[in-house]
C-alpha cells in the first residue's frame, strides 16, 4: 500500500495511526491507496509498533572529543531521570558510519533520537525522519530539515573574542574553521566574518583554513597559516580537538603563546585552565544542550512539537601577561 | 520448566540448545523438569532466539574520562570491521546505572557484551552471564566471574615511576587510590605497595588517600594529603581524572609542580604533554584494550573460549627540570 501510495512504509503507518508529522499530501495518497486495497488496521502489529522501550539513542558526532562527552552524559542523566535508558553511538565525525547507527537505532526500536548529526548522510535522516522517529538535533542543525533542535549562537563569544584580540593591537588573526558542511563550522566561520570588520578589522582569504574538527587537522591548518610570509599573530580554533592540534604546531614553531602568538579555542574544557599558558576559549554549556535536547525529545516523543532553543556564548579570558603577543 | 527446575530461564535455555556454559547440576534439573513437561523445543522460539542483531553492547565506567572514550573509540571501529554496531553505555562509575544498562542490553537483544565492571552489582553480571551472552572484560575484571578479560600490568610502570622519584630523591611519596572495590583500584595500589620497598622506600599510611577515579576526589585527596605535617613532596594518582583533580589542589597551595611537589597520573592523554609543566604518566594503551577486547568477545561470540590478554604499562617522563623538587 505504502508502494502504490508512492510514499514510504514510515509515511504510510503514521498517516494511519494518525500521526501529525504527515504531509497533507501523503495523507490524501495513503488514504486513497488503503481504500483501494480494502486496508483494516492490524491492532496486533500496531500494539507492537507503539511498544515503548524506554530506550532513546544518542548519536554524537566523536566521542573522544570531551565536548561531546560532556554533552552525552547530561543527556544520559535526563534520560534517566525520565526512566530513559540511553544508547550512545558515535559517528566518528563520518557520515557513513552515521547511516549505520541511524539503522540500528531503527531496527533496536528506540523511542526516540537525539543526534548532533554530520549532515544529512545518504538519506539516513531522512528515513529516520519519515518513520515518525521522534527525533531532535543537538549542537549542529542540517539545512531543509524541520526538527526540533539545541544550537548555540556563536555570535556574542565569538564577537567578544575578536574585541579582546583587537584590543590586544592585533591585526592579523588567523580562523581555523570547522567542515562547512556542517551547521557550527558554517555559523562559526560566518560570526568570524561578522565579528572582525565590526571591530576594524580585515578579513585576510590567506589566514582562514579549514579542518575537520578533530586535533591532527588543526595542526595541519596551523602549519599552513604559520607558513604564511605574514605570518598571523593570533589563531582562533573552531573547536577544542583543533586548538590542540594548533598548540602543538605552535609550540613545534618555538613560539610561545601569549609571547609571540595568541591562540583562543571553541568550546572549553575542564584541562584548558591547567594549559601552559591557560587556554582562552569560547564557552558552551554542552550540559545545557544535552539536557535540553533530552527534554524536547520526551516532549516530542509524548505527541508535542517544541521550539527549538538557542543557548548563548561567552569569551572567557585566561591571559596570563599584560604584554601583548607582536608589539 | 525454569520454573519447576529452579533455575533461570537462560540456563534452561542453554541446557537445551546445548550451550556449553552450563553446570552439570543445572543440566540434570533442567532435563528432568523438560521431561516431566513433556518439553519439546519450539523450532520458532529457537531460530529467534538465534537471530543476530549485529550489535554488540559495549558498558564502560565513565564516558568522560578520555582513556575510556579511547578504549570505546577503538572498540567500535574494530566492531564496525567485523560488520558490528556498537551500543555503548555509561555506567558513571556507578552500580546501579550498570545494573540498568545491563538489562537494556538484554531486552536489546545484542549478540555480545564489552564491559569494564564496577563489581558484580546486584546481580546483573550474573544475570548476564547466566543468560549465556557472550561477554568480555576490559580494562577491569570481577572476582569470581570466569570470563575472558583483556588487562594492564600496572607493576611495570608503576616500578618505574617510584624509581623516577626515588633517583629524584623524593621519600614522601603520596599515593591517590582508586575504589578499593575496583579491580584496577586494588592492583594499582598493590603495586604501589610492592614497588615502595623495592626501591627502598617506606610506605607511609598517611600518605594513602582514596578517590572514585574522578576528578573531584582527586581534589578532595590531594588536600587531604598536602594538610598532612610532614606533607608529601610527590603525589602519584592513580588515574587521569584524580590526577588533574590533584593539579588543581596543588595549584591552590601556590605549589608548582617540578619544583615544590611532583605529581605522576596512571593513564595517558593527548593533552598531557601541553600541561605546565607537562604531565609525566604510567601510560597503557587504551586503544589495545578496545581493539582486544572486540576480537575476544567475536571468538566467544563464535563459541570459542579464549585466553585472557594482558597488556604492559611503561612509565613516560616528561619531567623538564632536573632539579629536584625538595632540596
Amino acid at each position: 500500500m505504502a508502494a502504490r501510495a508512492g510514499v514510504s512504509l514510515g509515511t504510510a503507518s503514521r498517516v494511519l495511526s494518525g500521526h501529525p508529522a504527515t504531509s497533507p499530501g501523503a495523507r490524501s495518497r495513503v488514504t486513497e491507496a488503503a481504500a483501494a486495497l480494502g486496508y483494516r488496521p492490524n491492532a496486533q502489529a500496531r500494539s507492537l509498533r507503539s511498544t515503548r522501550t524506554h530506550t532513546i539513542g544518542l548519536l554524537v558526532s566523536d566521542v573522544r572529543n570531551p565536548f561531546f562527552a560532556d554533552v552525552a552524559h547530561a543527556a544520559e542523566q535526563a534520560a534517566l531521570d525520565a526512566d530513559y535508558v540511553t544508547l550512545l553511538g558515535n559517528a566518528n565525525e563520518d557520515v557513513d558510519q552515521q547511516d549505520r547507527y541511524l539503522e540500528t537505532f531503527l531496527t533496536q526500536r528506540v523511542d526516540g533520537v537525539v543526534i548532533t548529526p554530520q549532515g544529512r548522510g545518504s538519506g539516513s535522516l531522512d528515513t529516520l525522519i519519515d518513520s515518525g522517529m521522534p527525533i531532535v538535533f543537538a549542537d549542529r542543525t542540517v539545512e531543509g530539515l524541520d526538527v526540533p533542535s539545541v544550537t548555540t549562537d556563536s555570535r556574542p563569544g565569538l564577537d567578544e573574542a575578536i574585541a579582546h584580540l583587537a584590543a590586544r593591537g592585533h591585526t592579523r588573526i588567523a580562523f581555523i574553521g570547522g567542515p562547512q558542511s556542517i551547521s557550527t563550522g558554517r555559523d562559526r566561520h560566518d560570526a568570524f566574518l561578522e565579528a572582525m570588520p565590526a571591530h576594524g578589522l580585515e578579513v585576510a582569504g590567506e589566514l582562514i583554513a579549514f579542518g575537520d574538527f578533530r586535533e591532527a587537522s588543526g595542526t595541519e591548518a596551523a602549519e599552513r597559516l604559520l607558513a604564511v610570509p605574514d605570518r598571523p599573530t593570533a589563531l582562533l580554533a573552531a573547536d577544542n580537538l583543533m586548538a590542540v592540534g594548533a598548540l602543538a604546531a605552535v609550540r613545534s614553531h618555538g613560539l610561545t603563546i601569549g609571547a609571540d602568538i595568541d591562540l583562543i579555542a571553541f568550546d572549553d574544557t575542564e584541562w584548558f585552565p591547567f594549559l601552559d599558558p591557560p587556554m582562552s576559549v569560547i564557552a558552551h554549556d554542552p550540559g545545557a544542550i544535552g539536557r535540553h535536547a533530552v527534554a524536547l525529545l520526551l516532549r516530542v516523543i509524548g505527541g508535542d512539537t517544541p521550539e527549538s532553543v538557542v543557548l548563548p556564548t561567552k569569551f572567557v579570558d585566561r591571559t596570563r601577561v599584560a604584554g601583548s603577543p607582536h608589539g
